[in-house]
């Protein structure tokens, strides 16, 4: 990155930071299926506003998921889909950037004449429309950046606060297990729990609440796995009733235990959903990518962790995943190639 | 813990200390199937003796598992099964503190005429025998406490022996999930991962080296789950063929699925050897401890990860182990009780 492109961010997060620092009323905004970074960073950004005397409300086009229900405890997360918002100054984007993002809830946030600001680490394909960015794709989480945004405006993380970042931190590295994990995610997770933090709770709260019927879903799905491509490629494809009655939010049980096969690069869990279309997770490891072929589909996420929605039935959403992964594993040369 | 015995340990941890700079012959000597923390902390203390410009050898009853090759590029691990140790001054037990845990190393350990010095931060029961000890039963990881020697010594630690450090810390707290997670165990991980190391490398070198058939080992063994004291205790037993084709060394990716059931707080897999016996690894969560539940059947390890091996038949093995378990859940109250 020039240096140029370097004082262009700083400045820009400067704005960013003077923009929270001066307005009243915030709204902070979720993309649809909120996962523990977007809602993470929401209950820590809550926090940090709060302790600077401002009114802030908590809103997403979806519930959070199973395993996020700690963050609910202390901080309301208002579903809204379509509604007006309350009144506010600012509307925060946390965790993205694009209005399409947030469904039903674009319509009424780009009507609003509030200010609008994006505070996210995805990288960034389209041009700037926002009136202000804290924008960071070189950061392991969103709410990593709202523990910087917490720094740089000399505010408190109070204990809820700190369980949003941790939450937030914990999903989008995997527990720290990811390429993304880096010293400053470590060290603000130290931090934390020199804090108080009970990590081994918050694990238990976010992962140890599933259902006695799970072991014996992951099971059923791993019992249906294909290796492709020389053992590259590893492919789920789970129908109804099973992939309903398995207890599996977003597969990654399945997809960990895939990706834990020394040969595998890529790993794909299809799910067939009551709605008939068919839901795709897809996980990277090593040099390989998953967030181009998500996109291929309508879907977004990560390098390494990417998903997407597919009309079905499921034997056609499968064929054409499975093609399309096995173009991108050829353009890229195996290890063993 | 009462100030008199701080000061004792304080003042134990200073004659440890005067002793590794004073000496100038080691052997490291680890336990019988030496595990992550066991192995990464003699290769970390090995790197911190050698800084100082002592003479090292390291030596084990078994071999390393699987999981751990990455420690043996730079650093040779040796194999002794009751022959002579080589000639030197300090031994030292990392990570066990009974000579009986090292099985046939005792015998040569014993009786060569060097001191002894015991580095380890698991409860020790029995009367000191050793010349010198660095125990802290409060540490995450004996590798937690040969980062506090290099400080303490003021060496430095090179790559080999901080890959040494974090893949002991990365073991002993389950990758930074379980109880014994704390601050330090963090720091020290963000301060590695400043220094160079790459956490997910390292995850993928530990946990994601598995053969092609493990999951579907993994289902096998599932398929076989069964819940006990109202989903409190959850049993999986598995006879051979499976047990061995399953390549499942210790267990762990099917107890963490186990432990990841709400209402499971004790999690038990039993597995059939081509010897006859049967091999137990226990875990739990919470509030429970499993540690007692191992020593009763001649095993050790720690309040939330046990293991022991009994006789055979497989399921005469299981009820011994399952009245035991239930009689232990039975004595503390259930959280729904």
């Amino acid at each position: 990155m020039g240096r140029q492109t370097d004082l262009t961010c700083a400045a820009a997060r400067a704005a960013a930071l003077e923009l929270m620092s001066s307005a009243g009323r915030f709204v902070l905004c979720g993309h649809e299926r909120p996962d523990g970074d977007c809602a993470g960073a929401q209950a820590a950004l809550a926090s940090v506003l709060e302790s600077l005397g401002k009114a802030v409300w908590i809103v997403n086009p979806d519930p959070l998921p199973s395993g996020l229900e700690h963050l609910t405890k202390t901080r309301r997360f208002e579903v809204l889909r379509g509604a007006e918002l309350p009144p506010h100054d600012v509307a925060v984007l946390l965790d993205f950037s694009e209005p399409g993002r947030c469904g039903p809830l674009a319509g009424p946030l780009l009507a609003a004449a509030s200010r609008k600001l994006v505070v996210d680490h995805h990288p960034c394909a389209h041009q700037p429309w926002w009136d202000a960015a804290y924008i960071d794709p070189g950061a392991a989480a969103t709410g990593l950046l709202v523990h910087r945004i917490a720094r740089e405006l000399g505010a408190r993380l109070d204990a809820a606060g700190a369980l949003g970042v941790f939450t937030a931190l914990a999903s989008d590295t995997g527990w720290f297990r990811y390429s993304n994990t880096d010293a400053e995610a470590l060290s603000v997770a130290a931090e934390l729990v020199a804090g108080g933090l009970d990590p081994a709770g918050l694990y238990r709260q976010m992962y140890q609440r599933a259902g006695r019927e799970r072991p014996l879903g992951i099971a059923r799905a791993l019992a249906r796995l294909d290796y492709l491509a020389a053992g590259r490629l590893a492919v789920v494809d789970l129908p109804l009733p099973d992939a309903e009655e398995a207890d599996l939010p977003e597969g990654d049980e399945v997809l960990d235990l895939l990706r834990a096969v020394e040969s595998v690069e890529v790993a794909l869990f299809l799910r067939e959903t009551r709605s008939g279309s068919v839901h795709l997770s897809a996980r990277a490891k090593g040099g390989c990518d998953v967030l181009g072929l998500a996109r291929r589909f309508g879907g977004g996420g990560h390098s390494k962790a990417s998903g997407a929605t597919l009309p079905g039935p499921l034997v056609a959403a499968r064929d054409a995943v499975v093609a399309a992964a096995l173009e991108e594993l050829g353009g890229r040369q195996g290890h063993t190639a």
